[in-house]
């Protein structure tokens, strides 16, 4: 088992990224093909002292930079980090892709170079919501803006395998997210979505609303791009806002300040629950491989997560079962 | 100034209603019809002793009740409370109704007894969203889960006047929800609406992201009845979920428990002031009246506050102003 992890993608590349690959290969034993330009790879491992056995750089001559139209700059560039890495996976070199960079760029990259699963109309990316143990899986959240019904009954598929083959849940409850509980509720798109997901075999348990997600009523919740990533963003937002809040209130007062102390360890480990890094990767689904896409503003244990996100993803024949649900006609 | 108040709106009416207009009357004087089943009002009116002058009683022979399909309910009860609460908004006797019953159902009995302002598309139903003193108003949250661009550009001149009128912000600041910062970003409902609204004569600031609307940068965020109605939502589950989890971490330890105690004032003042009842009320504007929705679990201490959100309101002139906005032409 061998992970691509595109060593120029990240807010921190490559000195996060190559540090992330380190920490995956002596926490968790993963093998590592770090892609970029190799001077600039080496060097970093260099400051880490000898490179360990399992950590390989694969040249790439070019990187996507910051300001550059993302999607378009991997198809200008085709020796870019990104899809070196991703033609790895193409050539069965690598068992999965991983990268930090422009979600947009990564996804284009990948249909660009892996394409998508025979039968499989759109990509989706899915996203672990942090109410639960193992996350409550939310596709999807940014690659199509604009749905047909039928997208969202195929991320009702993708949904379930994934849910199923890498997060271990057998039977998986799949629910579709809108905006009241009963049948007929919702948009147009939400009310055809619903009839057809009915009849395509998942496990159904019908609508959710934006503020029972967290309940745990579901393991896979299906959207459109949109409304996926809006209800992510905000779920990060709000988080982020009360912590911070907490925070202020607690250095307003001397005995908070105190009290607080004591506390810390716990608000630390709620905190790092509803951090996003602790997940490190979320799946694109969809495309011809596996591929794991990490927060951009990654940091080295972010790196490490989403190398064992992928690790699982790949390890775990998911990839395959979407494959032999995709032939399955669904009307 | 008179608010007509559903007294059978809710699910603890008439009880929590009528209690929270006495609220209302005594500790912030607002003058208050309440309209039900005569009997039924004055009986819960005299648990409290004598009725105060200020609280009259209308009578209503009809109530929505919780099993009927709201809209039909409201269009088959013509003498339902929610329709003779608006009827006397209607015929000049009260200048706002309140109700805290079914969303659906105040919008219907609305639309049929108030009507839209001249010129207003679709009605549409906004909140505040916490995250600062005044609140950031979000619209639409509900009212509709299909909309065209145009309905996004009434509903930013709507809340840019809600938000300078009501609120007191001078020169609000629009923003658009969408999926990446960027003028070109989103969905083609976004894209079309974020060029008409530039166009619309409000302050518009461009597009935020979900993550980002806690952070302030925006006065009023416009959006679809489906986004944000989901987003509105999530803002509650993860609040929700952030303070219960909280709570499971003290109870978890003796050590903790004590600490807690000690921050327990400063928890109790976050709590608060992420529960929807602090502001008690939502307006549903583009009606021709002015109409506050309360939470359909509005406790007497929410009804009160849906009350003053009414008062306020209608002795803005916020509707006036949106009789004007409504007849210019927005391209």
């Amino acid at each position: 088992m061998l992970i691509a992890l595109d060593a120029m993608g990240g807010d921190h590349a490559p000195a996060a990224v190559v540090a992330g690959a380190l920490l995956a290969r002596r926490e968790l034993g993963i093998e590592v093909a770090l892609v970029g330009p190799r001077e600039l790879v080496e060097a970093e491992l260099r400051r880490d002292g000898p490179t360990p056995a399992g950590i390989e750089v694969v040249h790439a001559s070019e990187a996507v930079a910051m300001d550059e139209r993302p999607a378009q700059a991997v198809r200008a560039k085709r020796d870019a980090s990104i899809n070196v890495a991703m033609g790895l996976v193409k050539r069965g070199l690598a068992d999965a892709c991983v990268s930090a960079g422009n979600t947009g760029g990564v996804m284009a990259s990948a249909l660009m170079t892996l394409g998508r699963v025979p039968g499989i109309e759109r990509p989706a990316i899915g996203t672990l919501a942090p109410f639960t143990e193992r996350g409550i899986l939310v596709l999807d959240v940014g690659a199509n803006a604009d749905v047909k019904p039928g997208y969202l009954v195929q991320f009702a598929q993708m949904g379930s395998v994934y849910a199923e083959r890498v997060l271990g849940i057998a039977n998986p409850r799949v629910a579709l997210l809108n905006i009241g509980a009963e049948d007929t509720k919702g948009s147009e798109l939400a009310q055809e979505a619903f009839a057809r997901i009915s009849r395509s075999g998942v496990n159904f348990v019908g609508n959710i609303e934006g503020g029972d997600v967290h309940r745990g009523r579901a393991d896979v919740v299906v959207t459109d791009g949109f409304t996926g990533n809006v209800a992510v963003k905000v779920t990060e937002g709000v988080a982020d806002f009360i912590f911070r809040e907490l925070r202020a209130t607690i250095y307003s007062r001397l005995r908070y300040k105190i009290a607080a102390a004591v506390l810390r360890p716990a608000l630390i480990a709620m905190r790092e629950r509803m951090d996003p890094g602790t997940y490190g990767g979320v799946p694109l689904l969809g495309v011809n491989g596996v591929v794991t896409i990490a927060h951009g503003n990654a940091d080295p244990r972010t790196i490490r997560n989403a190398l064992r996100a992928a690790r699982d993803a790949a390890s775990s024949g998911m990839l395959d079962t979407i494959r032999g649900v995709s032939g399955r006609k669904v009307s």
